[in-house]
């Protein structure tokens, strides 16, 4: 296998596993909160260094979060991993602290429709409604991230601009945040679409650290990360099993599934942190706590080298 | 989208239809002759200019194929649209011109081990035992093309090296076949290796038609199709619906699927001679036939944009 060669010159991808949070906020089975902190800490097993754990918003909105502050408390801290909780406001900022998760991730959608019909407010007026959250983290020593998401467009709506996104990352600069993924909620993306957006982002503001989330809809989830990679980036979100769907398209596959994004960069003579075989054996648990049929490759299908 | 960008030279590849062969000899569920005229003429209806219509071989060896004869005859013959099949000997070849299939298709495995216990001759022997099936097919005017199945591994073998292929590709040449596709029946290639192989076989053989063939067997069909495109590639196959499977992988995700590449590619400026909608419609009556839910995402999910 070739490396560093023209047609790819990443050698070390960073995979952040979103399955307890991305992943099982989608799945109609509630799991335990044992569960669900054995799940977690046989990732940080099988090599993963940041992991979504849960998230700190309404139980009523999301049920399948709503225990996110025991599993929290439960979980082993280890050096060098980091959890990480996705937050909505001021409260669940406070309660990411009170629980001990010192990153949290913010969120908005890059439709202007979307947004507007759920919040009242354009993407940049909700970044900038955190401010108070940024406020409170930095004095608490947490470091938030934000995501972009339907950032490569969404339905009804159709294609989101690149030139739609330039303002919302400005604006969480503004309050402060530099970390940011860009993330294809709805499996919209397409390959050439990732590439010139990420290489655009990337390019603009270098400043901040680039991270892809993406789901496999449409078939091209691991094509676009591979166009993620020819455009320089190196962290992407992954969820065990391949979890979760997409509510525009019931019955249609969900986020990209770590083990079949940690078998596919490997072929191609890209490091993880990951031991491949401890994901595969973690997401045949996964396949058990949740009673379907996920739609993880390489589970069905085993590694290509045995 | 742009178009002949940097990341994507390609803005149109031609996509063969495999389906009728490559599909349904591996479902369980056999179809009518007449559904498989209805099918093969819908493909052409929907914009297909090459069409594997079925395969020439033992009816014992795939009950599924017996009845390629009647199929041929049966089937309209369109200005512009090529049908082939599948032959792997001169009774093959004598029943193809017979039944009026002027393009037939030779196979051979690239595994050596593979090749030696199926036929107790190497990959290179095969190809020149088929000399004979050339003479025939030249004074007929029957067009032979060459697939080089396993072209990137097989399994217990591993990866095929590429100075493995070179040989069969010469012994190709000399029994006058200069249509060739390398094709990764057992889903084991990845985009990375696609790319080297693609253009290594383009840049050391430009006398030859190159055409690709995937299978998403660990989910990297739709990037091994990118891959191919940006190693220079423009021709592939695809299966409508996404059928088959792998012998190796009970249970596994079979051809990629022809709606899934037309919508990818449509969707990165690459133009196909397909129509996207008859193609779904034409899917929903594929996984009607086989009486099962077929592995198309498009089928699931909808384009992306509506």
């Amino acid at each position: 296998m070739s490396q560093n060669s023209e047609y790819n010159k990443v050698d070390y991808i960073e995979i952040c596993e979103v399955g307890p949070r991305d992943g099982l906020q989608n799945e109609e089975k509630l799991l335990t909160v044992d569960q669900k902190v054995e799940l977690i800490e046989e990732v940080v097993a099988a090599g993963a260094k940041i992991i979504e754990v849960g998230s700190f918003v309404h139980p009523k909105a999301v049920p399948q979060m709503a225990d996110t502050d025991e599993v929290a408390r439960k979980l082993k801290r280890f050096d060098g991993v980091e959890y990480r909780a996705l937050i909505m406001n001021l409260k669940g900022v406070e309660r990411a602290e009170a629980n001990g998760i010192m990153k949290a991730k913010l969120t908005v959608s890059a439709s202007r429709a979307h947004s507007l019909s759920n919040l009242n407010k354009t993407p940049e007026e909700a970044v900038r409604g955190f401010a108070e959250v940024a406020n409170f983290a930095a004095n608490k020593g947490i470091v938030l991230s934000g995501a972009i998401s339907t950032g490569f467009g969404y339905p009804n709506e159709g294609i989101i601009p690149i030139e739609d996104i330039y303002p919302i990352i400005d604006s969480y600069l503004e309050i402060g945040v530099t970390e940011l993924s860009l993330s294809d909620t709805t499996g919209m993306a397409n390959p050439q679409q990732v590439y010139d957006y990420a290489k655009a982002v990337k390019e603009k503001y270098p400043q901040i650290l680039w991270n892809l989330h993406f789901h496999n809809t449409r078939g091209m989830g691991l094509a676009n990360v591979v166009a993620g990679m020819q455009a320089g980036i190196t962290r992407f979100d992954a969820c065990f099993g391949g979890l979760g769907g997409c509510p525009f398209a019931p019955g249609a596959s969900g986020n990209i599934a770590t083990e079949d994004v940690v078998h596919m960069v490997n072929a191609m003579g890209v490091r993880t942190d990951y031991d491949l075989d401890k994901l595969i054996t973690l997401a045949k648990k996964v396949q058990d706590y949740v009673g379907r049929e996920v739609s993880s490759f390489i589970l069905k299908a085993g590694k290509s080298l045995v």
